[in-house]
């Protein structure tokens, strides 16, 4: 038995690339993945190659496999858990975190939103954690373990003016959280839903002003759900900065 | 200015059929569409054509509209309204009513549910009322008026084991609600998310059993929505059989 | 078999009074109960004799009974029940509504609210729906019909800033509601709770403001409900001007 | 500044004698307050003598204060924090814990159920919260710092059939933290609400059964909510077995 893998799907300065810093302090291997670039712009920013070399500047022992891919496409899912798995053995993959989003960062109408990308939001904020989890399952349930957990939003629980297109795949995400939820949790396997209601701080080595949320602090958390025992495990919490209001209870 | 018109989608010999019904009964012409068959079957079911002859026995002076459209198809829905707004004047669609739904009888697991059906639920169970609504809304948006009820079920607000592929779909619906809600009733337009919790009774004229929904009940609740005054509207409710346990809350 | 009988808790020129009208309009006889007093002062004002004048100006032939009683007083919740059970046949009480409530109208903080005066609040806002329940139930659970309704209040859903003392004792309402709901359905007994979210018009005849909710519209409602068939029951629902911030879903 | 010092109301042998366990481990001083008999009985059992006793075994420089008080009794909880205050700096005071529940073991109808225990849970359940926080908001306030945690249940969620005079306090608890999380947090206090659903293992050393809640697995959450920076502050979180059927999403 090697070491214990994370794989962290959605993953740059914030909240996926903090994640994945946070398993590697902890003794965990890493898989990142990430599309690299954004929605509709050909605009590619590489992420993966400074995270892969911070992570392993502060922890040279942790192997970081970076995987480019596209989580929303069924076959891009199979061939990054293909190469996952041909890099670490099944029955170490104990994590999996899918923190991958989009979101219109001015709203849009209902009237006059494309249904097109509301379809596209939908496959990229819920349906690629399906598909992530139906790859990462198989290992999980044979050997009765495992922690999934998803990112959620303030869109999880409310669908604001404008946010049809964030909320809807947010809700859809929520759903597919508390069936695996439901199923999963018999069979070992934890799954839990963060529900993150406020503006992460994206460049990880500078200060963090005081509204905005350091992903690290975000990170110990998903690692601290990882390491609960089965006697009390926790499928939702929220996490906001303390000068936040707090508008989805 | 003409009869109101209620446009009706996801007809068939339960809620949409009785809520077509009630709208015929209270002065309004009718629009009814349906897919007329089920999914992934070659089992066509002529739904409309009873429903016509139904409604026009009682209330002759009733239009009724029959559609034959896929509502989870852009270019369908497009054509349908089409028709539509050459038989009725565009001010006189007071009503729009999304009832369709698609379900599996039996549950599947996340981990093998296929990906591919769980996107074609979201586009029948919840992307089909945005493509609808944004058909309606021009009109509506322009005369500051219109009820648009989008018919839920338990599964918009638990992901029950077995039912994430339903559940990602009514819980992405609630999402729309929502934000359609927000947007549109400072424009006059009343939108309104019902939450159907129980078995409804489907063949129209029979004895309704103790513990089945008959469709004229939930209708009338329907019909109660769309005459609401400003000062008072509901957006979300449930609906249950006494003999229901209330699972929900 | 008399004609039948609703109870109306929380009686003044707001909601109540409009659902007492509602009622007599519908062929109900109808008992208002109101404290007439507010809360720690010694200002006494007569609500019950002008709506028993209105009502029966409108509706000659209906028996309005006013009791003047404090509904978180158990005594008094008694007294007020045997007037109406020596006026009433007990079969004919078909429809109790709890109306009561009390608040601040300024907030205060967690830190320096009167614990006495939550609890006080608690009783008035909670516990008084339990005393008036209990005296209804009997004849209600006898008879295997009733409908009881609830007033909500955004409260209901959410504490707010200032709020605990409102907020605990609707919550705790709401608590009640669901038990009850869940208990009394086998039994043939209807129970609502109706989340009122706005400021309600309170001069009975008085032009509404778009912005203000009219307790007439309310009160359609609420008479909605009481008349219900068992196969498409409605537990919740809120009701809210259309100009209102949607907060509290 | 001497060491931080947890206040822990409702210690018994599960979840506040793991709570306060947990803090003495981590080198707090812990105040422990315990009603010592069980409601509407004369039963008298001294859980704080042991309790004592085994924290100072592991911790010996701990100083655990134990304290008699019933804290829906505000002179008592005045009395109980008046002992904690002579005993340590009110600015050491950072954590408080309110643990303290009663329920009825079997359900009652609320057709029967007695009022006056129904309020008496209130204060039980609820309203010494309230009581407690303003004996320790004084010093947190003055130095912006703090920690409260509320222990909550399924019952917060869901008010059950037979569970009303549960459910009512445990709502009512959850209102006032949603109101004291909007005060406090802009304060620097941090508010945390914990729903545990599951039964709770009380004797503190025997094994575990699969099924049942180990009372330091949930301590252990307990303490890392108190150590959450300021810029990723849970308000809400679940804790339940494994095993468990998750009802109250």
């Amino acid at each position: 038995m090697g070491k214990p893998v994370a794989v962290v799907l959605g993953v740059g300065m914030g909240i996926g690339g903090a994640v994945a810093s946070k398993f590697a302090s902890a003794g965990y291997d890493v898989a990142v993945v990430a599309r690299n670039k954004t929605y509709k712009t050909s605009h590619n920013e590489d992420k993966l190659t400074p995270l892969k070399k911070l992570i392993n500047e502060k922890y040279p022992s942790c192997t970081v496999l970076p995987i480019v891919a596209d989580v929303s496409v069924a076959s891009d899912v199979a061939r990054a858990f293909g190469v996952i798995r041909s890099s670490f053995k099944e029955e170490d993959i104990h994590v999996l975190v899918y923190n991958v989003g989009i979101r219109l960062l001015e709203g849009e109408s209902v009237a006059v939103v494309s249904p097109e990308m509301v379809a596209e939001f939908f496959r990229i904020n819920a349906l690629g954690a399906l598909l992530c989890m139906q790859q990462a399952l198989p290992g999980m349930i044979a050997h009765n373990r495992g922690t999934i957990i998803l990112t959620g939003a303030t869109a999880s629980l409310r669908g604001s003016a404008g946010m049809a297109s964030f909320a809807m795949g947010k809700f859809a995400l929520r759903a597919l959280a508390q069936a695996a939820a439901r199923e999963l949790g018999p069979k070992g396997i934890h799954v839990c839903h963060v529900i993150v209601d406020g503006v992460v701080d994206m460049p990880l080595m500078k200060r963090v002003p005081k509204d905005k949320m350091n992903p690290d602090d975000i990170a110990a958390m998903y690692y601290f759900l990882s390491q609960q025992p089965p006697s009390a495990w926790t499928f939702e919490l929220d996490l906001r900065p303390s000068t936040e209001t707090i508008a989805n209870l």
